[in-house]
């Protein structure tokens, strides 16, 4: 019997929050390969919040997700058969395959990697596309320099953790915030972070304060916005700056009541959105940095995995509710 | 009997909104001249919205003006008496003498201006601080490319008409946002702009994307903020840019709720908040270029003048609720 292709498709657009109907699992046969295509079978599947945005129908900076085509996303897998003279059977590579166990691509939308010293999940995290986001903001936005003070909220996860492992490195010292005592810990204990604040605890303001002991916010890595964006805000130093990644708690379409904007003209701060997919020529001296820190241990970062693809709707519902740790893979 | 000196202090800080029983009228001999000194006599007084952070004890880009001293503000006028080797009766200068009459201050606070060209009250608007900041915004922010769409609040104010006409002269299709039918007449027929949306219509949405015409905006100056800012956030482009000069709307420490935040992501959006007296290097060559369009009869604007230094906290009390068109002025 022929191998079938096994894939999640958008079928559904969610009415607010993602429910588990918003996906139909689908088997299919494969596809025959064409000249200059390769086969991937996908090993591993990365879990992304911008996904929640490809799902919505709304303007936003890639289009929106198509109903009944397979769920976009990155993943990492090995060559098993090829008609492209740049692969052949075995190599690793990763690319934008999508959630489905096989795919057939041209050998351009590959980037081989090297699972030597650096473990194949990782080039879809702190060695992939959540490192690289992370390296951006730093070095190209927010340029933290000795002595000043960088908060990043959603700080245990794929991307917020290796903002702050690059700020400490460069002398800031450096604020998380995060949901729960044990991220916080993590945050702190492995990651390396002066402090972190736990915005569940239900004092927010006051813990943040404490954090900041008598400083103010020098540079500001934004996942998350809201709450805690509003309360950054209110703590900004003059000529602070603010890298937007990610604004987790819009994504819902709610309004977003913030008291604090008038900050930005008070403290005279630069805000700065960014998508790292525009800045394609800064990627390889990224991972070049990236891969030479995780390689010799001095960049960590953690994983939280969901075993088979089946998994992959109920995992990323998961993120979005900030359910994993780390970095949220899915093993196919 | 010697000249009295004639003053509003601040004795009250706001509840919320700025009351009369805020400031007191004051009548006090004038303090003889120190060495090196100059006294000036105050021919016009300008009013602005910054006036208002003041008022307040709240962090600032500025101290906050210390309850029982005459309300600061800039001031145009002619020295009367000088002990200072660089100033003679007759000068014509500008400073930042305050609510009153008279001043006693070092030769350093002063700059002379020339009024062959431009009448006095000229150098506290278009030609003032008002025009460097609308001149810095463009200049060295937005710096607005020809056919692009620019859009700026409070159209018909000091800022907001030399925002326009500078943007105009590079090539930028301009928009204004105004308060009134008037107002937004005058932004078109005198300030050239193409066109001007009436906030208070009520339907600013609708109006804003008429005027819009299928464009989005790549270009805000920002003087308002709240309603104004948030439908400008969802009409934004990508890779725009937002000066942000002022946020009235917030002055009276109420939260705005912005429903269109996630626009800074989305769109990869620039924001900067900056204030003109950062950049006192720039003001030479601001001023240069103003004073040239000014006198040429290039640069147009509208004043509002309130007779007689009496009439302060009520003129400023009607600039904050927007009855004024154009430059905010009292003739002392």
């Amino acid at each position: 019997m022929a191998e079938m292709n096994r894939q999640w498709r958008l079928v559904r657009r969610p009415a607010q929050t993602v429910t588990p109907d918003c996906f139909e699992w689908v088997e299919c046969p494969l596809e025959p390969l064409a000249e200059g295509q390769v086969r991937v079978r996908n090993l591993w599947l990365s879990l992304d919040p911008y996904m929640r945005g490809r799902m919505d129908e709304a303007r936003s900076y890639a289009p929106p997700q198509a109903l009944g085509a397979v769920m976009q996303g990155g993943t990492a897998g090995e060559v098993v058969e090829s008609r492209s003279p740049d692969f052949k059977a075995g190599d690793e590579v990763v690319g934008l395959l999508g959630w489905q166990t096989f795919a057939n691509v041209s050998g351009r939308e590959l980037r081989r990697i090297d699972t030597r010293r650096i473990p194949m999940q990782a080039w879809l995290g702190a060695v992939g596309m959540p490192g690289v986001t992370a390296w951006f903001g730093i070095n190209d936005i927010l340029s933290p320099q000795r002595g000043q003070t960088l908060v990043v909220s959603a700080a245990s996860g794929a991307v917020g953790s290796v903002v702050g492992q690059l700020a400490r490195a460069k002398g800031a010292r450096v604020i998380g915030i995060a949901g729960g005592e044990e991220k916080c810990r993590i945050v702190v204990s492995e990651f390396g972070f002066d402090a972190c604040v736990d915005y569940k605890a239900g004092n927010l303001a006051v813990d943040l304060d404490r954090a900041l002991n008598g400083a103010r916010i020098d540079r500001l890595f934004e996942n998350v916005g809201g709450a805690c964006l509003d309360a950054c805000l209110a703590r900004m130093n003059a000529f602070g700056r603010i890298a937007v990644c990610g604004l987790i708690s819009g994504y819902n379409g709610e309004a977003i009541p913030l008291a604090n904007v008038r900050s930005i003209l008070v403290n005279r701060l630069h805000v700065q959105g960014f998508i790292v997919s525009d800045h394609m020529d800064r990627w390889a001296p990224a991972l070049a940095e990236l891969a030479e820190l995780a390689a010799s241990g001095k960049l960590r970062w953690r994983e939280t995995i969901a075993e088979g693809l089946e998994r992959a709707p109920e995992a990323f519902i998961g993120l979005l509710k900030g359910r994993n740790l780390g970095k949220q893979l899915v093993r196919i």
